[in-house]
């Protein structure tokens, strides 16, 4: 039998008992209870599925010493991260509770016939309905928030979706604790046998991917890996919507103008966003540009130096992170921060690094800079030609997020801004102004995703409250009797209902308030 | 120089000027001026794309008598029907300048910055942004609605993308005057240059699919086509999303209670549905289960038998009918209906057919009975076991329509249909009842799509309103200066707001009505 065995990312020791991979007959059996659940889930009310995910929330509630504790064994990234990263696990089930109590995730239209139309219409009702059984493929680092329960299985159960958890390879112990956990607060809230299971090893993953039981699978993490997955899904006989979150440089552009005024707030909230977590972030700031002559990158590299050593995930986390960096280092024209500390053998420790060079090396290489490599460095370019900045802001990959430090006051300097906005709205999920890309709010309005290489389909969001719509499809009933309708589509008032004979529709406390007819618009 | 010539189908004589196929330097300089296009009309305003959609719109009714008869030279269907969908034509055009004009489709969210909140929010704005150049690849069974200027490039021009229309290659000179018409009329109406094109030939198309300033894609056709592009489109270095309708069964379900009482109505139903336009329709019902022992077969086979030939599409279209149809006719337990009238050896005349068999044997043969033979042919399965008919629905492939005739005031025939209904929605996008899947209302309510093969993207329609969703994907904007964002995110009301800091939210006459604050809610 084989087994994954976590590992202490600051000694190398083994933590835990080993876990088994999963065989092909336990997926089998996964997958049919996962396909006989299907209906039910999809047809269960939003009440349902809101006391299933309150009872996991509180199961998470009662298990957090165990779970921050196992999860600092095999992360490595603290306590105190570690609970905050609960609260925002909490806090992602509270959102979807409230986003499908709500119900206008369900985007009801309803078109009533009419026979007076050239030709006739029929009367039409259309709503959104969950997909079936979907895989997650849980990321290494953000072991809640990201992980077994993490934003997508919990947007997925929220549609109505069977889940099916690929476990991160690294944190087998926090993996099954999560899964037994969830599993069984599911169980107690009454959801049915098959809406949620937690599988283990590659071999499992790959036979998951490419099961026609699965209809549908998210992924975070490499390009690598996500892109192997994502043509695993999309060669099936029966192609299934894959959502990865794969690789993203985020670049940040700082303007002459917030460079002369904000130094060393600059310096300081870079430093910051660079090493916090080991570097360890989808949205870590992997590329800044800052005019040249201003000290910026000296003194970040100084900064940079004197933070301690921090041990990333797993090994080969580490030796990606120290190849990467390496590649930076080897290119000419690049200055590569010394590293100071001396680092621990054992483990996965690394010492945080900053390379600097020029914008026209930068556009000479490319391939290797405007890459993105996991962990705690960043590529700082010295511009001196705005004009040649925008001209690299044009030719960056797509990118979770974009950042603009300048100086909305000054009226050269918005112009600048404004040009570099115009040219990156084209290429990222997220723009931010004078501000740090890491950190991202759980909100109705983020957008986590964006042009490839940040995600395989970048019309949707892995965070916030639009990621239920990963997990849905549109469906429309025609001339139907109103008892063979789902309960979204029928009596006069739906909780879900947008819009009714073309004119939109809101809803308060459970009453349909319909705008004016269409004449009377526009 | 080679050149696309239009055949009659009636005669199989050339008809129009042989149309030179798109060379790779014209596709070079149309993908350019679309790439120059891409910023200028995401961020034109939602006036102006009206004025260019109404401007196309006026320019069609101008040529409508030249446009039918080069179409009805091309195709042969008529014009009657040409006429009627060149209404459809312009009424979508008109559907989408309402769906812009009313604003929700950009789905403007705003959180405003909370700083009391663990962690602090920062404001964030999200909306819809178009995706940039996207390629159309035209269908040749509706030259208008899914031709040229059809339903993709409308909605993609509404959503503000570049629109490059690959042509289909049966219609070359009908698409070359549509292609011209619609190109002066949006300059005419100040559309930037390079926001439609048009190309011919199937290298432009395969070096169109795979170019990287492409963004998105759009086909209706053949399974077989559909998923070479597809799989084009998914292997690219950068994948782009591509939104395939390909093949669909359309099963339609008749109960013994309705067969009892419309016996006459449904043989009549059926045959129309069939045998209209020749049976070229991505809905036509190419699968009908009937109660064994009510003659519905016999019926249908003697009414169908009495229909005249018909010229269809191309001569391509009329060998894969003809394959499609003796594959069905040479299998084990199936009968075929006897083709009675003489068929003109010139042109693609066919005629229509009916097959009969049992519920056993269509089980044991679906590879090729619940595949979609294209054309004036369907499938009549008697069956004897409603719970046989249940399994059966279980296991159809995707496809864009199911239909249930049956007898709602018939409590036990209810019960039979809610199981049905219940199974066939894991698998259609449009549920139709006592009605024929034929005809697809141009509505807001409408979904046309559903699981593969009917479409390769489930969660969106080609049809109706939502359609526009395709071409557009989410950007927030975090803590930005007002002056920098788009005017759909800024000023205090917003023509597309859905929801402001969690509460749904409601545009009348260019008011927003904000809901009562979250707490008071739910």
């Amino acid at each position: 039998m084989t087994t994954l065995q976590g590992v202490d990312p600051r000694t190398g020791a083994f933590v835990g008992r080993p876990v088994p991979e999963t065989t092909t007959r336990e997926l089998d059996l996964i997958l049919d209870l996962a396909v006989s659940a299907r209906r039910t889930c999809a047809a269960s009310n939003v009440e349902d599925r809101a006391a299933w995910l309150r009872a996991v929330a509180a199961s998470l509630e009662i298990g957090r010493a165990m779970l921050v504790e196992l999860a600092d064994f095999e992360t490595a990234l603290g306590e105190l991260r570690l609970n905050g990263e609960l609260n925002r696990m909490i806090a992602q089930l509270e959102l979807f509770v409230e986003v499908i109590m709500d119900g206008s995730y369900q985007q009801v239209i309803i078109d009533d016939a009419n026979t007076h139309a050239t030709p006739p219409r029929p009367g039409l009702r259309r709503s959104l309905r969950a997909i079936g059984p979907v895989g997650i493929w849980a990321a290494s680092n953000f072991p809640f928030a990201f992980g077994v329960i993490g934003g997508d299985s919990v947007s997925a159960i929220a549609a109505g979706c069977p889940v099916i958890v690929k476990a991160h390879p690294s944190q087998p112990s926090l993996s099954a604790l999560l899964g037994a956990l969830v599993a069984d607060s599911l169980s107690e809230a009454g959801a049915p046998p098959g809406v949620f299971a937690t599988i283990h090893g590659m071999p499992a993953g790959e036979a998951l991917i490419t099961d026609r039981r699965l209809k549908a699978a998210s992924f975070t993490g490499s390009v690598q890996g996500g892109r192997a997955l994502f043509d695993l899904a999309s060669r099936r006989a029966e192609p299934i919507p894959f959502f990865g979150e794969l690789g993203s440089i985020n670049p940040v552009f700082v303007t002459a103008a917030a460079a002369r005024v904000r130094t060393q707030e600059l310096v300081e909230g870079l430093v910051t966003s660079v090493s916090q977590g080991v570097g360890q972030f989808c949205t870590k700031p992997g590329l800044v540009f800052v005019p040249a002559n201003t000290g910026i990158a000296g003194l970040v590299s100084a900064a940079m130096s004197s933070q301690p050593a921090g041990a990333m995930l797993n090994c080969s986390i580490k030796s990606g992170f120290e190849s990467g960096a390496d590649a930076i280092a080897a290119l000419d024209g690049v200055r590569m921060s010394e590293s100071s500390g001396a680092v621990s053998e054992s483990g996965s420790w690394v010492m945080p690094r900053v390379a600097t060079t020029t914008l026209d090396t930068f556009m000479l290489n490319m391939d290797v800079l405007a890459e993105e490599c996991f962990g705690p460095v960043t590529v700082i370019v010295e511009y001196s030609d705005p004009a040649g900045l925008v001209d690299a802001a044009r030719a960056l990959p797509g990118s979770l997020t974009a950042t603009i430090h300048g100086e909305a006051d000054d009226s050269q300097d918005l112009i600048f801004c404004r040009a570099l906005t115009d040219v990156l709205q084209d290429s990222v999920g997220r723009m931010i102004w004078n501000g740090w890309p890491t950190g991202v709010a759980v909100a109705w309005g983020m957008q986590h995703g964006g042009p490839f290489p940040a995600s395989t389909n970048s019309a949707t969001t892995s965070v916030g409250a639009m990621a239920i719509a990963r997990w849905l499809r549109p469906i429309t009933f025609q001339s139907f009797p109103e008892t063979l309708m789902p309960p979204s589509l029928t009596g006069g008032a739906s909780r879900g209902l947008i819009r009714h004979n073309g004119a939109p529709i809101v809803m308060t406390e459970g009453h349909c308030t319909p705008t004016p007819p269409a004449e009377a618009r526009s």
